[in-house]
């Protein structure tokens, strides 16, 4: 060992004590006689200093030891004379009396600080000098600690990590897989799992039970701002359970890691139907740290002779409580706001409900005080409130609308990052209608089960089958998602056909499941947790990007490594494949 | 829940209590007023009895029920009138009241036992069903224990577990990489790790000090018998530390999952020096649960007329105790063992050591009783015991006699399955003159730091230079391995010169790594464990394949899914590749 204690360790109790730490070199300030180095490593800083008088060598040798030089030293913990009680070590020093250079280091691209001067291009490159930044070092070790918790917890449950294959089989549904060429089966490829959902299901088939795994997946996906082609996922299942079953204990799950986390006992998390979540919230990820639901006034509102509600399928609202102040510019401000290409919408109606019970809006010309009055009351606005409303496309006026909801909940301060509001969004339906393949897509996967009770209307009212699948919402972020399984062939085989699968097609792809359904399968349910996303919310941040070690960038570069790379001609040669 | 208890938790002081079950048929018995099921689950196997007296509809629904049936049984826990002490289960059954057929199954292909009549390929294709068998299922369950007490253990001591990148970039050096085609960088492609190691020497050059992670790799090697082209590894790092801290802190990984999962306190382990190894026992994973070394004979015995002996580099032998009784065809039978192909020797040498003092040897024509008794000496040789010796070039004939000390060690009953002898082998070469390339490789890889009292040699005799690298042996089997790195970009530079790799190379392969150790790089160095391996040792098996959930068979196929596949054109072209 090159050291005795870790630079985070050292207290007034060690006073006295010959101890010899290695670190870093955060910085280094020359005082004349003195010379004092604050050495850093992964559990802290301590102040070492050096004494011209005492040992003007030692001294000189200390001055030469620039930022991020590794040192050992050697010495004695004293008292500080000056302490700093922002420090865990701040009560102590250390008089070093031996100094190694363990080695140098040239001066860093970027200073390594929380308030770092290097851009995000920078960093990336030097990826493993920003990992030294207090900042992201305590991001990966959150990681690592929410890691090992619900290992903890899905251990105690009596769940088996069981690793599944990362080199299996390409299906043409979902996303796009990355493919591995198969050097000794020629003309053939791997592809790398998107989850592990139908190996989780097999296990089930062969009776495992209580299966969980963390683990990579992989999206050839044209990357979002924060995507990443390859992300790691809490991935669950379990047999013999019904829905209640699976939501009681991943809700567990997540209250444990809150518990050994935050310190927070989190309450029962509330429930809300899909439909619900979309028509008071216009999302099927409700932030419900705080209220604002949507009201519709489209029977209010409609043959008044105001021919942009007259002509449109909804008017929905929101009362933004406390708003009746906003001036002309800020009103102003909020309609540039839902007009902008992301949001679409092509203007905004206001109703300040005044202090004097008067009304005042954007539409006083086709309503009179008596509508508005009635407007307010379907708000439950009192005086002093802001009622916004959108009209348009259902769909899309919802959507819209719950984006101003969540930027009103922003400018209102009700989206507290302490505080944490959890809710299972269920009974999502079945399928969606693609308009542009006009055919059915499986909202969640093609594995999950209908209803029972919706059974009958498979055949002929697909669109209106709900399922059995929850989604897991936090202050508005989709941490997970799952759903009960079909365990039946036949059912199967008819969710494929729905889905505009051949029977070949089916075969070719999933016969393996669909047989193994025809020996023994168990009822069986699942879920699987976003990793990434998960530590990024209890890390307080909104980017996944810095709970990844080796993150990649937008265009699925590793600019550290610089890959991915051109590969030698005879690689590719031996592989059967050439470039275009 | 489909059940109150599993199938293998009921015992008599459960009788009285109503309970469900829920499983799998094992096998159903009908003895005519009666109709016996074994129901089976993860847990155990519990006996349920209808009877046709008291519901003959149930009884009937029952007796319908065939193997691999999933049942839910309602009824409740009575004792048995014959009681099975083999069954944790063994003193209750289960009066059943009703009777839900959960699903139905086909007929299976094979028997779900342990002694299967599946054959390998069919098991393979419904590895599903395969993975019911208890031997598999307990080998599935046995790693995940192995896991969950390794994650402990390293937890325990401050390890943070950090994932590290999949889609990496290729690296010529060393077996060949799976590569996977990046889509959204035309014409350049992505590797797939062999190992994370680069990776975790940055996390030691960003200070995260002690990593670890169990994590997949990747080889595109041609598959002998018992390699898999993924696999896992149990891929540990630690800064600050020198080869003596990271040999304590990894015996004491190995140690815990002893007492974790045999219940045996493991003595502190041996070790050994490579050279040692190789000279007494021809390997450099030597089986030391029995000794047997080797003992050279080269200046005892030639010059003595002998021209087989007289015209070779090396004659060594071993001491087979209390083998002086092997019959003339015994002894036949070991020369055809090492003149076969595997061995390739061109004979065996023997000596009796008769009861009376007298010995019998294979040369008595060139070497006289004398001789003979000085050879007995030079082996500790006691009447009753046989001297093999092996001659010729000396690697061939000391791989040749490890071999044979291993089958000697086999017949004589000395490598007992449930002993086990642990060794660190140290003092590796750095390098290997490889004679068809004509240059060296690296031993272990090329960041493997070199003894510092052998740097001067690096440039005088490489040959000779050895590393800082160390082998953990368990029972002859290689578990883990691993070196102090090199930390210093000078002798990075100088390792890469020495393997070939020109000024360029290196730099495009590794310039990221040497360009971290020019910012402060820490002494490090660290260790990985099969932990394929590591599971079919504790599991006493010899093959690593059932250890894994879903393994690939020897031409580097899942036959279950039928992977790797052809893919679309369509997905070819977006990859910008084609077949050739």
């Amino acid at each position: 060992m090159y050291r005795t204690h870790t630079c985070g360790e050292l207290r007034s109790e060690h006073i006295g004590q010959a101890i010899t730490l290695a670190g870093w070199v955060q910085k280094t300030r020359d005082l004349g006689g003195m010379t004092f180095v604050d050495l850093r490593d992964r559990y802290g800083i301590t102040q070492v200093v050096f004494n011209m008088d005492e040992d003007s060598a030692l001294c000189e040798q200390a001055r030469k030891a620039g930022r991020e030089f590794v040192l050992q030293v050697t010495g004695e913990v004293i008292e500080r004379s000056s302490k700093n009680p922002n420090m865990p070590t701040g009560d102590i020093e250390i008089k070093a009396t031996d100094l190694v250079v363990l080695n140098a280091s040239k001066t860093p691209p970027f200073t390594i600080e929380n308030d770092t001067d290097g851009g995000e291009d920078l960093r990336m490159t030097y990826r493993y000098l920003d990992l030294r930044r207090q900042e992201v070092r305590d991001n990966i070790m959150l990681r690592h600690r929410v890691g090992a918790a619900t290992r903890t917890y899905l251990n105690s449950q009596g769940f088996l990590d069981i690793e599944t294959p990362f080199l299996i089989k390409s299906t043409p549904e979902g996303a796009r897989d990355f493919v591995v060429p198969s050097r000794m089966n020629e003309g053939q490829f791997y592809a790398l799992p998107q989850s592990p959902q139908t190996f989780k299901q097999l296990l089930m088939v062969s009776g495992f039970d209580k299966y969980y795994q963390i683990t990579r997946c992989f999206r050839d996906e044209d990357l979002r701002a924060d995507r990443q082609p390859e992300f790691t996922q809490i991935d669950c299942e379990m047999a013999f359970v019904e829905q209640e079953d699976i939501l009681n204990t991943f809700e567990g799950l997540i209250r444990h890691l809150f518990q050994v986390e935050k310190g927070i006992d989190l309450p029962k998390f509330e429930r809300m139907q899909f439909d619900d979540a979309m028509r008071l919230y216009g999302s099927d990820k409700p932030d419900i740290r705080f209220g604002m639901p949507f009201s519709e006034l489209t029977d209010l509102v409609q043959g008044k002779g105001f021919v942009v509600f007259d002509s449109v399928e909804a008017i929905i609202g929101i009362n933004a409580k406390g708003c009746a102040d906003y001036t002309r510019k800020q009103l102003d401000g909020l309609t540039d706001w839902v007009k902008r290409p992301q949001i679409g919408m092509k203007g905004l109606v206001y109703v300040k409900c005044n202090a004097d019970g008067s009304f005042k809006s954007s539409v006083d010309k086709f309503y009179s005080q008596d509508d508005l009055k009635a407007w307010a009351e379907r708000f439950g606005a009192q005086p002093g409130d802001l009622i916004l409303v959108l009209a348009g496309d259902l769909h899309k006026t919802r959507k819209a609308l719950g984006e101003l909801r969540l930027e009103m909940g922003e400018r209102l301060g009700l989206r507290d990052k302490g505080t944490y509001k959890c809710l299972w969004v269920m009974d999502f339906p079945l399928l969606e209608w693609d308009e542009d393949t006009e055919r059915y897509h499986a909202m969640h996967h093609p594995f999950t089960s209908p209803k029972p009770e919706d059974l009958d209307k498979i055949d002929t009212a697909p669109g209106e089958v709900k399922a059995n699948a929850y989604d897991m919402v936090i202050n508005g972020v989709e941490v997970g998602g799952g759903s009960i399984r079909i365990h039946d062939r036949g059912l199967q085989s008819r969710m494929f056909d729905l889905l505009g699968f051949s029977k070949e097609e089916a075969q070719a792809q999933f016969g393996f499941l669909m047989g193994a359904f025809e020996y023994g399968a168990p009822p069986h349910g699942g879920i699987a947790f976003g990793f990434d996303r998960l530590c990024s919310l209890f890390g307080g941040a909104d980017s996944i990007r810095d709970f990844i070690a080796f993150p990649k960038n937008n265009s699925g570069r590793d600019v550290m490594l610089d890959a991915p790379a051109p590969v030698d001609e005879a690689q590719l040669k031996e592989l059967a494949i050439q470039l275009r």
